[in-house]
């Protein structure tokens, strides 16, 4: 058996059953094992960008990784944006990166580079395998490094793929759980939440499962204090059934506005509050000064027990949540905006759907005018890079082939990676993705503004960077060169039409809405 | 003055004309200052990938290097294999990478990553701007740096942006010349050269002006060695008039074959040959291992220099170069494939055109076919990565708005980075787009051949990722969704025709030609 094939055995012994690619010439041999291994769906994209999207997007749904397998240091950067997404989102990941021999890096051939270095920023583990005889058991440890919600980066030169691994595959590696949480640190939680002071209770990490919702509804009913997700939950369960969780706003001044009375945060798996970016005279900091910070749990340890823990000594287990009940809104009419766009896909969103969200600006109503809709799981950008969603859907759809995949997706952030419609249609993936066509970055339009440049006032030079019309882009066309079906649609009527025959129908659909900016 | 408007003034002050640029809102002072600094062409690209590749193209064609605008880590990571090709390839390049203010970074908001970590690899000169102050005089040193041929990444904090720069900018500094070679080691060549023993002569780094293929073929014809390019030439000129110069093949074994019988390999501004992949019972290295290599010059040092001392000592004032005569190919009939392309292509290119060959296997037949074509210059891929070509060609076509230029594009390497087709259209570009599509990543398949994976015949999967139809591709679509003119070929006289247009017309337009797989 050689390096590649053990690999791949131990890959599959582990669980970790797609592989997301584009490959090169030093990855053949582990391409060839894909059809002497079975068990592992392997998925082709047509660059880098999209396979770590998918990677993470996959990881939301299955809770476990997905591989990639990459072609040397380029191909990891191509990569490295997604990858970025997924670190911060707490998503794991197992990058498989091709290599050269370890004999032929020394002659710094063209495609040559530090891909360690690279490697780096963006993962939690990186190792390079040295020899056909570890290679499997490096991959068990990857795959380990990787169940705690991590990235880990496995460099695999070609000779290591290639060359004879005596030792064979590792069958099934034991996962660490995630680490539990100290009780005296939970105690000093209780304490704080019965103390009487302006409490809030934030929670983060990998997902808010309808579970977790549900645990901190009731805590922060029994409690009196006021229960969050942080602005971009990686992934949390929502509409009909599921616990009412306010979001910490984007806006840094909307975020402090939030805050400003809190004397004590409790964070269970979410960061503390930051603003997104600086701006001039702007704090970095959300919380006021005065407000104390207890990480409680970190998105790595065990938000479930946490949870569970405090529920248990706050005596509130009969304590019954605040959920939202079932609310579908009536069908939109006229004109098409982000408001009528967010009330026909309530209408329209079916039960156990997946919501991919990096609709920007323009699908900014979505959130709250889908909240009673029937339940849903909702997968947020976490990195801020855009180029994320269309990604992110294709994993989605490989993960849960049985739900309905909706990706909300700003045109802007569309053309990062519009590769991925391909592979939507190559494995006829049961994607509707709404493309918001506002022909511009209309969020920097708002951040122009709030940096205060040029008195907030872009001139024609800085316009033009900002706005993406001239020529329009035509994602009818792009859908349609890629194999997918597509559709335009300008008023509220033409869009629900569409919106329910793409529901209907299954495999891929693409809906470009031709909406004003704001 | 703030900190943005002295970076811009400093870098128009030194001939850093063009920003191609996707900012952010970490980069929004930049970009207002491009509305006060007269002076600065700002071109926006979709995507990062395009922005990197065009810097390459455009500096490759201008000889002195553009500026990009990235922001942060992520979009520095999307602009990372373009910038590796361009590092490969000795071409200069300003990169600005805008981070958080320099206070802000510590909060590790969702953007925040280790830029200069990112940056390292793919970059000769990195270096962080700690203040308003400095951000000029950082500038001034980033083109210093690049202005050897080399990648320079300025790193931008917002606050350093749009803090005050009471220093203001800097005037143009003064460039180092390219670093002479020693007299000792030129001396060395030339014993070489006169020993009766079988040598050659190989050229490489940023370009191969015509003077320097002259100069070349006058040495080579006075001492009877073989003159050489590297592989894959940053930039060549070719055509009628210039010098005859052999090329180092692609194939570790056709090289080989080439160097098996050479003694001494002198290189000028090339590197050492080496198989660009390792395969099994290949060696990396092309020179027979009696082989003596002198390192005449590298890249970065002064070319001309050498090759004119060369002539000097050699007392080959006199002898006349080898040159290809002018001798324009007849059109093609019937069916369309790499020849008869290459043959329309030969007949219908104007003077001074420039080639941008990212074609892979399907353009490997223009090369030879259009030596004696009217003069051009013709760019290479130089480090490997594909997804090059498209974005090469935007920034050629605007180095050199009056030449037209024409992309060999294979299919797989232009959906990489296809959105650079939009940029063609928004500015404008005369530039004809040629895309070779055979549904596959043909070289893949020889690729897998001569890995010996798995006997060399792939299996079901492993073909999978190696065939990119099913969908096909709608090239002719895709073009249209991002507002360039297209038509599709199928037979030679149809190509011929679309061809012809094209180059008539001005402006991008783009041609998808069917061809069959090797």
């Amino acid at each position: 058996m050689n390096g590649a094939e053990s690999l791949l055995t131990t890959l599959v012994n582990n669980e970790v059953e797609v592989c997301f690619t584009n490959p090169g010439t030093s990855e053949m041999h582990f391409v060839a094992a894909l059809d002497e291994v079975a068990g592992i769906r392997c998925v082709l994209c047509l660059f880098e960008g999209v396979i770590a999207g998918a990677a993470d997007g996959y990881a939301r749904m299955a809770r476990k990784p997905a591989s990639t397998l990459l072609h040397l240091g380029p191909g990891l950067g191509n990569a490295l944006a997604n990858t970025h997404n997924a670190k911060k989102g707490s998503s794991p990941m197992v990058n498989i990166v091709g290599d050269h021999a370890t004999y032929h890096v020394q002659y710094d051939a063209p495609l040559t580079s530090d891909i360690e270095g690279i490697a780096g920023p963006v993962s939690h583990w990186v190792h390079t395998s040295a020899a056909a005889g570890d290679i499997a058991a490096d991959a068990a440890e990857a795959v380990l490094q990787a169940g705690n919600d991590r990235v880990a980066t496995l460099i695999l030169p070609a000779d290591v793929s290639w060359g004879d691994n005596p030792n064979g595959p590792v069958d099934a590696v034991v996962k660490n759980p995630p680490p539990a949480v100290a009780e005296a640190l939970i105690e000093q939680a209780v304490e704080k939440l019965k103390s009487g002071t302006n409490c809030m209770l934030m929670i983060g990490g990998r997902e808010v499962t309808a579970q977790r919702g549900l645990l901190l509804s009731r805590i922060g009913k029994a409690t009196g204090v006021k229960v969050s997700t942080d602005t971009f939950p990686a992934r949390v369960a929502r509409g009909a059934g599921t616990a009412t969780l306010e979001r910490l706003p984007y806006l840094a001044e909307f975020a402090i506005d939030t805050l400003k009375d809190v004397e004590n945060l409790i964070l269970i798996g979410a960061k503390s509050p930051v603003s997104f970016f600086a701006y001039p005279n702007v704090p970095s900091v959300i919380a006021p000064q005065s407000c104390e910070e207890l990480v409680l749990a970190t998105a790595q340890e065990d938000i479930d027990q946490v949870l569970e823990a405090l529920l248990e000594k706050l005596g509130a287990a009969d304590v019954e949540p605040d959920i939202h009940p079932l609310s579908v809104p009536d069908l939109p009419t006229g004109a098409l905006d982000g408001i009528s766009i967010a009330t026909a896909i309530g209408h329209y969103l079916p039960e156990n759907a997946v919501v991919v969200d990096e609709g920007i600006t323009a699908a900014f109503a979505c959130y709250t005018t889908m909240e009673s809709a029937r339940p849903h799981d909702w997968l947020s950008l976490t990195g801020g890079s855009i180029g994320w969603g269309l990604p992110a859907a294709v994993g989605a759809a490989i993960a849960c082939p049985d739900r309905k995949v909706v990706c909300l997706e700003g045109d802007g952030s569309a053309m990062y990676t519009i590769q991925a419609l391909w592979t939507m249609a190559r494995e006829n993936l049961d994607v509707t993705v709404v493309i918001f066509n506002n022909a511009k970055y209309a969020i920097l339009e708002v951040e122009f503004a709030r940096t205060g440049a040029r008195g907030g006032v872009p001139g024609p030079k800085a316009a033009s960077t900002l706005g993406i019309g001239s020529p329009d882009l035509d994602f009818v066309a792009l859908a349609s060169g890629m194999g997918v079906q597509a559709s335009r649609a300008t008023t509220a009527e033409e869009f629900s039409a569409q919106f329910a025959a793409a529901i209907e129908a299954s495999g891929p659909r693409l809906i470009e809405a031709i909406v004003p900016a704001m």
